[in-house]
């Protein structure tokens, strides 16, 4: 069997399991969630003795420290995957739902109703244990799902896969054994056959580097939900309460900026640059923070700051698109609530952006203007999260406008249909 | 300027109004909408005399009088335009709408806000009233749109945006002059460019023939939302109401053939096959629509219909994929509900399908394994279409399931976001 005709298999195979995932009942979805917890933890050795050869292939091929601690598999892991399965089994179940309902004039009653989606292909990195996460939230929510981590994890990946379904078979003599597949080759070019194959696969959620994104995006002929980075803005407007635009700016950026959802450029207006930007740069240099710029706020910093070897350096336009990822943050000194939308809305990622204020149009003006999946109000940015905002769990995040937009949870997960029900209706 | 150049400026002109456009409230877009129609019956003469531009060289490049039918502006079809536009102004503003609200434990306020998608681009075919319809939709909905017709229809299309433009800007001055803009050019290339431009483009929907919407879904980086075709049932039950299912079926059939929400294939229990088949094939044939039946359906009209002449042959297998937007339909024998649903899941196109039935248990699994955007219990297939569900307009009927699945009104032209109102919240 050659490559496309595997795949071709592999999304045939998905999208059958998914007609059956559809016919469980949450009570049967459940048991099998929490018989995949139990077994997980009952193979644990067996997770790491395939775990250990992946850990093995990574470094003689030269992975970084980093990416080996990303790879490695223990029993507090392996347990957390456990927990995390405990954890989608009590969130409520996300289909069935009645989103809508309406009887119209001729007696037809119609029903919006929450569905699966289908066939969902989760394209990830390094980490296993997305694995167990990413399968557990597309079963949950009837989805068929085929997985495609890093090519260093892949007997990892395989054997987590193996277990749920092996545990899934038991549980429920139902158990569509295709509900959960790796891709089983680390072949490149299974993701282009994979992502072309509309007739049976519904999405594809890439997660990673913008680059892994982009290239993702650029071979799919089906819909894929995504974001490529996270460019988010803290601004402080003229009238914010500089207390708590301080304490938010310092949450956005150092609280954990490794994130997409951390700030990656502050905007001071410029009624209170003198005032706030000493405060502010002080507190980031104790932090390390490296700052790039503009002039309007070098002059400010250089004039009213006293520290030696400050890390502070011109921004360039360049700058204002890149997510930094790290304790690097730009600054910029606007003039007013409009020049920051604008800002935010020709360089950001449309991720999420904050306005700290007092002034309620202002804010209004920022949370209606600002096009970005979370807007925020005096709260820090890190907040886009789907734990944060009650969802329970988190596949992922979207800055697309079709489909999820925002943390991505169970309900995101779903798609819907329309049920017409009537006593012999026609048109007429 | 090359077309590369012409595109990118097209889709980021529209982009900067979309962002003006977010900025209008529901009055003065509907003031916008009413001066539209206005001018367009004002401008009456001058759409005539473009559009006998196109009747003119349509004639010279031999287009069928069906295809010079759909393309003639006359007055009735300039006040049907004229119409559309009030009957848009008059319905609630789809953007935002709270469509979820929740405080978290910390007091953050999140709210899920309905909002424009941005910047849509409509292909289409040969009527050209589509580009008033489509325009005035997108506006209302505060979407910036770009409409591609059919090449034959340009100078109709032309003038009709113009129009609607000039008398937006009379209107309100805000009126962004690229809310709406028609791709100025023939040229094929235009859309591989425009659907490249994913920076600025936000969604694409085709409408037409499948093979225009397949090539336009083959060649774009941007969403799209379409149906390539309605393939669609009417499963006549064990236990239906036969004298509902035969006025149900004949609607289905033909009370408009050439309409995707109309039936290409009924599906009949065996069980009541020998009774039922010869009632319908009577009907059927006395509105001349052709049967292609598999052999237990050719032997029991063959054994009890005694009509000269029946446009009566073997159903192929492609038969069953095909829409034939004609007199014809498919008939097929099927051995209960399951072998229905398993029928129109691998042949339908996940449009609309409905069983006839007074037995709850076959109607509810029908609904639920149904895998279409419209599934019926005891009404027609016909009624999938946004004035039928109350949705007042109509952009598109969707077969997709990420963002709008079935018809396609206002609410189904908006995204969301989601709004963070805090009092200072940080994350720890």
């Amino acid at each position: 069997m050659n490559l496309t005709e595997q795949m071709t298999q592999l999304a045939k195979h998905a999208k059958a399991a998914s007609r059956q995932l559809a016919q469980l009942t949450t009570a049967e979805k459940n048991a099998c969630l929490l018989a995949m917890a139990t077994a997980l933890e009952q193979s644990a050795d067996a997770i790491k003795a395939a775990n250990a050869l992946d850990m093995e292939f990574g470094t003689q091929s030269g992975l970084s420290s980093a990416m080996l601690d990303r790879l490695k598999l223990d029993d507090k892991r392996i347990a957390g995957m456990a927990r995390g399965l405990r954890e989608v089994a009590v969130l409520p179940d996300p289909v069935g739902k009645i989103l809508d309902e309406r009887v119209r004039p001729n007696g037809l009653k119609l029903q919006k109703i929450s569905t699966p989606i289908g066939v969902v292909v989760i394209i990830y990195e390094s980490r296993p244990n997305v694995t167990a996460d990413a399968a557990s939230l597309c079963f949950k929510s009837g989805n068929a799902t085929i997985l495609r981590g890093g090519k260093e994890a892949l007997n990892s990946n395989l054997i987590i896969a193996q277990t749920m379904i092996d545990a899934g078979k038991i549980a429920h003599r139902q158990f569509p054994e295709h509900a959960i597949q790796v891709v089983p080759t680390p072949d490149r070019e299974a993701i282009p056959i994979l992502l072309s194959l509309t007739q049976y696969v519904d999405l594809c959620m890439p997660r990673g580097g913008e680059s892994l994104i982009r290239a993702v995006t650029e071979c799919s002929k089906v819909p894929v939900i995504k974001h490529y980075k996270g460019v988010c803005h803290i601004f402080v407007d003229a009238d914010a309460d500089l207390q708590m635009a301080e304490e938010i700016t310092m949450n956005a950026k150092v609280q954990r900026p490794g994130v997409c959802n951390a700030a990656e450029t502050l905007l001071v207006d410029k009624a209170v640059a003198e005032k706030f930007l000493p405060v502010i740069g002080e507190k980031l240099f104790a932090k390390h923070v490296e700052l790039r710029a503009d002039d309007a706020t070098r002059e400010v910093l250089n004039s009213k700051l006293k520290i030696q070897n400050l890390k502070l350096r011109a921004v360039t336009e360049q700058d204002y698109f890149t997510e930094y990822n790290d304790y690097i943050l730009n600054v910029r000194v606007v003039d007013g609530v409009r020049a920051a939308i604008d800002h935010i809305n020709h360089y950001g990622s449309a991720h999420s952006d904050s306005i700290v204020t007092r002034d309620e149009a202002h804010a209004q003006q920022f949370l209606a203007e600002v096009d970005s999946a979370a807007v925020y109000w005096n709260a820090s940015t890190r907040f886009t999260d789907g734990g944060e905002f009650g969802m329970g769990a988190e596949i992922g995040i979207s800055t697309d406008k079709i489909g999820a937009r925002g943390p991505m949870g169970l309900d995101e997960l779903t798609s819907y249909k329309w049920l017409g029900i009537g006593s012999g209706q026609v048109r007429t």
